[in-house]
This record gives C-alpha cells, sequence and structure tokens, in this order.
C-alpha cells in the first residue's frame, strides 16, 4: 500500500467514482457504453439493445431500520433498479439479487425483505435470476443488477440535450425528503424499542414517496405512445439540481431552471412548512423521487404540455451562459447540488 | 414482522438460498435459465446466448485482510465470477463492480483494490461497465455482476450429465485450502500489526492458489478446439465433493469418485502432511481452486484423457445407485459435503 493517506471523505461519492474509474476503458466493440449513464449499453447484435444497471443499498447509509419496514425495503431496492432502466427509456426484464446479513436477522425478516422484492418484479414484470446470500458481520447490504431492452434507437443517454430543448420532469418532488424528514423525527419515538415498527397512518402521501417509490415505468410507455423521444433523460434519485448538473455536463449545455414552475404537492409543501423548510429547496434537493428528468426538442412542447404526469420546469441553454435557477422574484442564481453525500463524516 | 423466529444458521447457506428463491418463476420467454445454475442464461434472439452470474465477497466472512493484499482481492474478486461464466461453457465479456468500504479505508488502498479488479479485467479481456461505490459502517464488500456469453448449443447446464458419462476435472485440487492453512498460521505473526502485509515468498504455489486464483478460461477454447461439449460443467468453488453433489442433484445421477485420480500437487501433499490433513480429504472439501469439474461422453474419452490439463476421477452411475467416494483400498463411502458454511457460528 502506498505511504500517503487520502481521507474518502476528501472525494465524496461522485469524485470518488469518478478517480477510480477515470481511467477506465472498454474493449468489446458490442460495449456500447460504459460507466457514466444511468445504465450501460450492450448492443444486443440485433435492432435491440441491452441495458444493465446496478446499485448498492447499506444498512445505516441508505436505509434505516428503525423506520424502513423490510417488506418496502425489498420493494424499494427492486423500484431504484427499475428506475435507472426507465431513465434509458428501456424496459426492465431480469435481475439478480445478492444479500449479506448478519445474524441479527432472523429467516422471517429475510422472508419479509423477499416479499417486498417479489412483489416489485411482479409490478414491474422483472424476472428474478440469481443472486447470493451470504453472511455479514454486521447489517444488511443488498445489490441488485438489473437488465433491460431498448430499441437501439429509442435509448436515452443523459448527453443529448441541446440548446433550445426544453426541460420535463414527471410527477412532483421534494415528497421522499419529506417523508423522511417526518421519519427521522418519530425515530426518536422508536428508539425506546427498536422493534417496533413506525405507524404509517398520516403523512399517508409523503411516507410513501419515501418508503414505497414507485418507478416511472408507465412514463416509457407514455412517452412510446406521444411518439415523443427525448433527447437526455436521467431519473431523480440524488436531487433535481444534482440531475440536472449531470444533464448539462455530459450534454455539455446550460439551462434555466424557474423555481415557479416545480410541482410540488401541496401535502409535501405543507409539511416542509411545518418543519421551516423552503418547499423549493426540498424538491431541489431532497433526493429519491424517482421521477424521471429529461429533456424535449421544441416541436414536442405541446404533446408533453398538455399531458398531466409531465411538467415543464426550463430549458437549456449554451454551455457558457451557465446553469441557473430562476426564483419567483426573476433573479438568477447559480444552481448548485447539495444532495447526500454518504462519505461525509 | 412475524412471531416466529429461525436463526439463519439452521438453514446454511444453500439451505437459505433454496429456501427464499424456491418459488421464483419467470415469466419472459427470453430468461431461458434463472436461479440454480453457475449463471442464468438469456436467449439473445440470434444464435447467441448470454450468460449472467453474480458474486459478493465480504470482510471477515470471504476475505481476511490481514493476509490478503487488496491488490490480490481485486483479482481474485473478478476471477472468481469469470470462473462462473468459464463453468458454462461461455466467453466473459463484462462486468458491474460495486463496492462498499468504512472510512478505515483510504484512496490509496482503493486504489490498490481497483488496479487488482482491472489487471483481471485485462487478463480475461472484460470490460467494467458499471458500478456503485459507497460507504459502509463497518468494513469493505465487493459485489460484481458478469455478464458474458456463448453459443446456444455450446451452453453447459449442471443438469445434462447420463449414465454412463465420465468425470473430469482441470488442474489440480487442494492447493487454495493449504494455502489458506498456512496463511492462517502466519495471521498470528501479522496480528501484533495488522498494517504489515503478508510475506509471499515460500509455498508460493499454495499460497497463489489462494490468493490469486486463476478462472479455468483456458479451458473453455481448449475444450472447443477439442470439439468436446461437455455434458455437464460446473466449477469448484466450495470443494470438489460439495460440487459433485450438485452435478448429481441436477442431473439427477450417481456418481463413483476414485480416490487414486485425484489431481494433487505434490506441494500441496507436502504442505497437508505437514498440518497432520489427508491431503484427499483437502482436495474433496478444501475448495477456492476454481477448477472446472465437467462430465463428457465416453466417445470424448481418448480425446480428454490424452489432454494434460484434464483427469479422469470417476463416473457417474444411476441415479439410484448412490454417490460414492471410493478410497484406496476399494472401499466405497458415501460421498458428503463439508465445504464452508458461512451462517454457522
Amino acid at each position: 500500500m502506498n505511504e500517503k493517506r487520502t481521507e474518502l471523505a476528501d472525494l465524496g461519492e461522485f469524485g470518488l467514482i469518478d478517480h477510480l474509474t477515470k481511467d477506465i476503458q472498454t474493449i468489446h466493440p458490442e460495449t456500447l457504453r460504459g460507466i457514466g449513464d444511468d445504465a450501460a449499453v450492450i448492443d444486443l447484435g440485433n435492432e435491440d439493445c441491452q441495458v444493465v444497471s446496478t446499485d448498492l443499498l447499506i444498512e445505516g447509509v441508505h436505509f434505516d431500520l428503525t423506520y424502513m419496514p423490510l417488506k418496502h425495503l425489498g420493494y424499494k431496492s427492486v423500484a431504484i433498479n427499475v428506475s435507472d432502466v426507465c431513465a434509458m427509456n428501456a424496459i426492465p426484464k431480469q435481475i439478480t439479487v445478492s444479500i449479506a446479513v448478519s445474524n441479527r436477522f432472523s429467516l422471517e425478516a429475510l422472508e419479509e425483505l423477499y416479499a417486498g422484492i417479489k412483489a416489485a418484479c411482479a409490478e414491474y414484470k422483472v424476472d428474478i435470476i440469481g443472486g447470493d446470500t451470504t453472511s455479514s458481520q454486521s447489517g444488511l447490504m443488498i445489490s441488485i443488477t438489473i437488465l433491460g431492452v431498448a430499441a437501439k434507437e429509442k435509448v436515452c443517454y443523459r448527453s443529448g440535450a441541446k440548446e433550445y430543448d426544453l426541460l420535463v420532469v414527471s410527477g412532483d418532488l421534494g415528497g421522499a425528503y419529506m417523508g423522511l424528514q417526518v421519519l427521522e423525527r418519530e425515530k426518536e419515538v422508536f428508539k425506546a424499542n427498536p422493534n417496533i415498527q413506525p405507524d404509517l397512518d398520516g403523512h399517508d402521501y409523503i411516507l410513501q414517496r419515501q418508503l414505497k417509490p414507485n418507478a416511472r415505468l408507465d412514463v416509457v410507455g407514455i412517452l412510446k405512445e406521444l411518439g415523443v423521444q427525448p433527447t437526455s433523460m436521467i431519473d431523480i434519485s440524488d436531487g433535481l439540481a444534482s440531475e440536472i448538473l449531470h444533464l448539462c455536463k455530459a450534454s455539455n449545455v446550460g439551462c434555466h431552471l424557474y423555481d415557479e414552475k416545480l410541482p410540488i404537492d401541496a401535502k409535501t409543501s405543507m409539511v416542509a412548512i411545518d418543519f421551516n423548510l423552503d418547499p423549493s429547496m426540498c424538491a431541489l434537493n431532497g433526493g429519491e423521487d424517482y421521477e424521471l428528468l429529461f429533456t424535449i426538442d421544441q416541436k414536442d412542447v405541446d404533446l408533453i404540455a398538455s399531458n398531466p404526469n409531465f411538467t415543464l420546469i426550463g430549458h437549456m441553454t449554451n454551455a457558457a451562459d451557465g446553469i441557473y435557477f430562476i426564483d419567483k422574484t426573476g433573479s438568477a442564481h447559480t444552481l448548485r447540488a447539495q444532495g447526500f453525500k454518504h462519505f461525509e463524516s
């Protein structure tokens, strides 16, 4: 090992991944896209591509079993992978599920987890084709890899946005984050007895957004029906601001995002205000909404604007113009990501 | 959660996986094989199949950083996945690599790990197409999913062995296990200072078998050149005995395995005797040799018997005849697996 010691927290999660993978090159011609998008893309030698994505969920980092029922965790672990496939405009087909558990967990606990995994697979029509189950020295870890398929000309990358394209988001934002805030507050109650499952009554909408997020596979179908091919797409896992920065960087464009356009459910706004938080900031930086963020050519604006699933929230500009959040007074602020940074202490 | 609590240790690793996955069915016609072999198999809609396998390595369960250099660990984590692809008679193509690390690890430590991963990918011509890197609350965890390709008629399952087929193994057995014994003995020395990397001088062969196992991708090529299509195949990760039981169960056949035929390197035998262990028992139950175990039709016996890479070690029988280990005196013993059982306390 080298003498030098650089702390992982100094790089942050994205910085670390960039550093470790920056010199990776692919050699097989069928590997059309490697690291750097929501999923890798493999040429299937016919009119279709395969997309491949993987996600790792670690207890104490990505989830807290104090308030996360195991069945919901199983469901969510599949849904967030399906979301990555949707972000490529592809249809999910198969997953592998690897689980490490300490002997703190019983067979019945794992059955609950698997019940959630199977429910999500039934919902999204995904085959469980393999996996590994092993012991860990502490806690629970879930690693899922997902395979999906799309016609070659339908695959959406992060890199296709052009100047003048319109920025669109599905559903509404900030709910998952506010659900987390409610759960964190209630955790203090549960701490007295870690075996109590959280009471999910009240705050139903935002709790569901956090505990049982829905991958927008329906959006892939709607776009197909409308005949709209997004020029770029990404799913919202780390927060709208972070994802916009990813799209702009990959596509080499700038962006104007309008505060007044942000789709925020009234229930989300009310809880945000209760917590003395600005609803717009929750929508921008909350993360885990698993909505789809995409850009469209201006010619498709009427098809998208008239569909209740979508909201136009901004437009892409020349890269040199920068990336701005335009607040309700019309003032422009440089957009910054303040999403989760797991390596910070 | 249910009231009942069943301990995971009561089921063991294979029992747990069987229990959790026994009712899983696949719905997509292109999913040719799901759970239950070395890899899943997906129809690519042309003359080829894709094979998919995944492996999870957990610190303190599957590896011990006291004596496992991180670069070797990275190499091994790829090699064992490549081995699963080889066991399907397929060629590896792409992997995803997910890593969870605690802040105990520095960036330089992860660079070492990745250097080993990249070295193995170069060796086996595998593209790294994705992954996830995140923090953990304790220790290091590596989850790799591998994709490979084979012509449809070349894919080997565990289930194709027939009565009278011959049982063949590549390379030699027991070395990785004896390497582990030496390392465990030396660990007492390292315990005084956990930062010392193990001295790899002496016992080179068996240490290499343990620390830098070689996936037998060459065997896939040799079989192709010889024009031999194995009737069934599996790789030796848990030990010869355990793998024979898997083949027999999947193929519904019995087996006679001959002690005197077991290929054991002289260096392995010598160290086994030093440790007061029976070399044959080390070959049978040691595991981690990552050699290929396969069955062939009798018509191919001359092609295989004359090749220095292979040893004929037994033959398959009617399932009702049972599965026997024939010792050097000619006595038959029921074959039992005594491989690693990670869930035992």
